[in-house]
């Protein structure tokens, strides 16, 4: 695994818990944790429980112990990571966004399909996917429960950084993130919709703003610079959107609604996607994301409503490994099934979902808010 | 009262209760109904309360002790009967939309405008802006409570005609109706999105769809037209959009995303907005108006969460008049409070709003829908 | 009517609507309200829409113009004035509770029962069987969706006496009241119960408690008495219960809890019950009148849910006569509904419900709770 | 750990886990798991990380290297169990309830004093005080924040035996589980609401209910015996209670009501709570484990509603160690939680609760509600 902070840490967990939740074909070992810091990377392998540690990444592609690359390091670095390690004949496992750029993606995709002809393995993890809800919705309408798709509605909304004095940390900076709350959490929504709906995007028109232009860049906000001193703060242009809106239409004829930003007061995490269909309809929160709304149109008006349905029981996706229904599982999960499916393909020799293609595709539709963004919220199609 | 179908009916609920719940200055008498079939409105008459029938509209313009006209017709009768009545002296309460076009609209507020030089008092009846849960969240807003507005996210779904087999109602003809649900219902999240937030719509993105392009023609599905004997249902276009989506951008530096649709399957008349500001959020659904969801950023992190405020109390706006604390209120109310607010306006010789300006500016705010989604959904500034 | 304050209110709005909100047979004149303040009385009597006034209710039995005597009094007047008038040959509708003891309600049935081999109705007020979702919930039940009940969940949770220096009203007066929560709010619950359940209850075990025991007297928190001059506020003794909890059995064999209290901080008007049956559950609360939630247990587990359904269908009982789906009606159409009812079955001379015997039963389990409170919560079997 | 089912999963989580998620002082080894069957027992430890496997529990009290005894075996055996590992002087968790008698329970307390003297520390195992929500609950009452508590409301409310088809299992046997739906679900919410309060229960007037009082025998269900043959389906007396109802007072002068039930239709796992105090109240939904429900009666009257807390927040109990906010947890770190509390104890010499003497409260509460219920619902004091 290269990187260890956050993503790591919910990565970590999965490998560790996925051959105990599941009965998996093959055991994975958590060989090494790479990281540029040899003693804070020691300290994370000991805690989140791998065997060794590496101070560049390249060495992981030279020990022959490794069969997979798990990548959690910022956007940037992305393309460098998984091109080299899928050329060594590793699997990948990559974070999302599968990269700050297009043309970044393009050529991990490209990577991917090469290796793929020698049965090597890649997935770009966009988690959200496999919230069992999330996937029971995407099951409900792939059995056609919703019929044709009218309209997609979703946000993705946070508040980290309603607060002008919050500082200008990494992810408010364009060179390392690539974008701000586009990329950050409105890949999430364009993925998911994706996936929910078995569709793709073909076109948005958008508009991205920057609320807060200039914060307290990190260390003075620490008080370890001059400007202690001064009474001055030193500040940095926030050179990432804090908030991306946009309208899209899928190739199926359906009508969507896209907000990504971190300026939502009082919402923590809300990922929320409704999708209504000629038949019916579903709606997923994160926030409680052991539930999913369902409308059942085909029933008698009198009896019809949208239904609360505690996605725990057995029947439901990946939920016979837990515990008994009503008893709730938590964020994490939603990596311990990722490394439960991307084992047993790997075991198997099949694919897995979801690929470098579907990131690219995301980045895509990402590349094109921004145009439509800077041109005037103009249509902008969106390759196929 | 000019029209007697369901604004009618709702009307005339308004002005027998609004003496009854409220001391008001003035004691409204219903005069007179028109209508063109002399029967049937004198059957409504007879139910709804009015006094007697008139089968022109002209002829209440004439008579002495009428001092109101109260239009509930279709919008493309709106500009006619409403300047004619102005220009007569009578007060006028025009239902919304204020007009099918802008033209009409601006001539509306020419008249208005003179009239109101003479003491001659015109409201459009944007209802919603006094659901009392809707007019505390304008003063929790106006009191600074939710601080500087950052997003406000609107929608106005319906779902009466997700079956294509519905028939083509005069609501679905353009000639008629003026527009399809951007007229009908998303004129009212304009309305009460630019009312809540005290703030004004500069310009939008948009694109409309019609999703079902052609219906049974309404004889048809009756049954009877020469279509019974042929076997053959006689369809007709569809002319008004069947759902219309924007993004929008306020003065004061908010980002709004809007979307009216009669194809949310399940929802039955979810108006919704929620407003973050960077001190709170505010959240009205209108299929619960009696309550407001609100949070409160200065609360402490670890007490502060969405709280869902019985807006029944005699503190609240309106709710003095009516049931203790916890018994709700009624759509009809709306109505009634807006009689309430008219008739102590005409009392005191004071201004009332919306104001033909207001209905105006939501005309404009339409238009603007309509050219951008023609228009490859390009930016569309919006006339102050 | 007898009676014009809270109640009294009410049911004038019931008297005006119901001929205009339904079809009736009849149209019913709102002929003569009584009270003892002349002044008082006719204030009212024009505040709420009543033709003329007496100053003493028995001279409404005398008036030949007068069919029906509406009696809003509290509940010490009940039985004198209902028997009366029965035997005056006047219908009559009563409030609940139908009596302060047994003793009073026994004698009414018998006069109820007298007056009805000659025709006369009478009806008991318990207005939330009218509440169109308790209404459809009773009719799924009958319909055999729930199965056989296992469970009653019954609450009716306020909170406005919470404050010790909330003063000694006349509900807080055992020989005005007869009992405080119980009789109050509890008598609600009970009879919603059976009236849903379509069973009775054979048994309780009950406890009550008075929490403030002492309250200041009404004139002394007004500050008009002597009491300001001394500095000492004058308390009365608070001589019903402020809450009563009991457990009770049906005679089909379910199991039921019930709580009624003024001492629910945060709750309003918080009527609350949650049935389940071996095929399903429901579960209504008054403050979200228009929903009823259903669970559905014949569906397949992974998409069974409780579903929140809107009770603003044309399929849902009394709401064809109201505004569109999505539309929500307010409280006060409960009694709107009772007097359409009552005037329908008048007309058509047939029984009508709840019935003084259903009042009586009501009656008993009162009893039956306070004798099992005082004799230390020892199960107490109730009288069929 | 004794015992490798339900119980044995989720504490090997928690084992596994708390020194990941948090920084304990000691790091936990998970020595050897004891059970009857030797390859069933060594099937559970692979997958659950156990590094040993016993036959019999007492070997574990043997062997030097292991100084806590996890008891997670039916509640039949925890006295013995547990006495005897105090003795050999380990430490003892010991899952609820205590035990299946007062009189057992009575002996485990005196054995856990003497061990306690020795500094060998115990804890019953009631993992739902450490939801986080639930011990911010506490947080908050303990700090005055609801004042004086007037009313409990709980339920725990389950529906996995609602079919009469589902079989006699161990759960359902009084000499194997002890009581029903009392002591497996009751016994959580009667130490929950004593937690939560800080108050103790000093009688209850109770009733229970066995509604199927026969059951297929297990095997027969699974259709290996001699009954597939003759086609008669071999049926057993379920002989513990279906459902549990209770009415209590706290010390402090609360009055509370209980129910606990395995025929709540559509119920999974609702375990609920709400407290009501005169200056505020708080609502606790197991379901939702990640939500708190607050209402501040200091607010003024038009601001005040119940909140909805994200229980996600770094300064709520717990939640530091875990995500960022909005993004929840499962309810398997309730033993996560428990285990971290545990060891920090031991490693500190401090006291740890709940302590068996808490266990042993519960059980005189069951005990109570059991002879109330024998003996007519008549009030059972509860000795302090």
């Amino acid at each position: 695994m290269v990187g260890y902070s956050f993503m790591g840490a919910t990565h970590s967990v999965a490998w560790r818990t996925a051959h105990r939740a599941f009965d998996l074909p093959m055991r994975p070992r958590m060989a090494a944790l790479a990281g540029r810091n040899a003693e804070a990377a020691q300290t994370a392998a000991d805690n989140l429980g791998w065997e060794s540690v590496e101070t560049d990444w390249r060495a992981l592609l030279e020990r022959a112990d490794i069969d997979l690359i798990d990548i959690c390091t910022p956007g940037d670095s992305h393309a460098e990571i998984a091109i080299a390690a899928l050329e060594a004949g590793k699997h990948v496992l990559c974070e999302k966004p599968l990269a700050n750029t297009v043309e970044e993606a393009e050529r991990m995709v490209a990577a991917a399909e090469a290796a793929a002809a020698k049965g090597v393995r890649s997935m770009v993890a966009f988690n959200y996917r496999r919230v069992p809800a999330a996937s029971f919705a995407r099951q409900l309408i792939a059995d056609g429960k919703l019929g044709t798709i009218r309209h997609v509605r979703a946000v993705y909304l946070q508040d980290w950084i309603v607060d002008p004095a919050f500082p200008l940390v990494w992810r408010l900076q364009k060179d390392r993130a690539g974008s701000g709350a586009l990329g950050d959490i409105g890949a999430h929504i364009v993925d998911l919709a994706q996936y929910m709906t078995g569709d793709l995007l073909t076109g948005v028109s958008a508009t991205t703003e920057t609320f807060v232009k200039e914060r307290p860049l990190p260390q003075a906000s620490a008080g370890l610079s001059a400007t202690a001193d001064s009474g001055v703060t030193e500040m940095g242009a926030v050179t990432v959107d804090d908030a991306a809106l946009f309208i899209g239409r899928f190739a199926g004829g359906a009508l969507a609604t896209f907000e990504a930003t971190r300026f939502a007061t009082g919402r923590k995490n809300q990922l929320r996607i409704e999708i209504n269909g000629e038949l019916g309809s579903v709606v997923f929160d994160m926030e409680s994301m052991n539930e999913l709304q369902y409308y059942d149109a085909t029933e008698p008006a009198a009896t019809a409503g949208f239904r609360r349905i505690l996605v725990t029981e057995p029947d439901h996706p990946y939920m016979a490994a837990w515990w008994p229904p009503g008893h709730i599982i938590g964020y994490e999960h939603t990596f311990t099934h990722e490394i439960r499916d991307l084992v047993e393909a790997i075991a198997t020799g099949s694919d897995i979902y979801p690929s470098f293609a579907d990131g690219l595709r995301v980045q895509r539709v990402l590349e094109a808010v921004e145009t439509s963004s800077a041109n005037n919220s103009t249509w902008q199609e969106i390759q196929a």
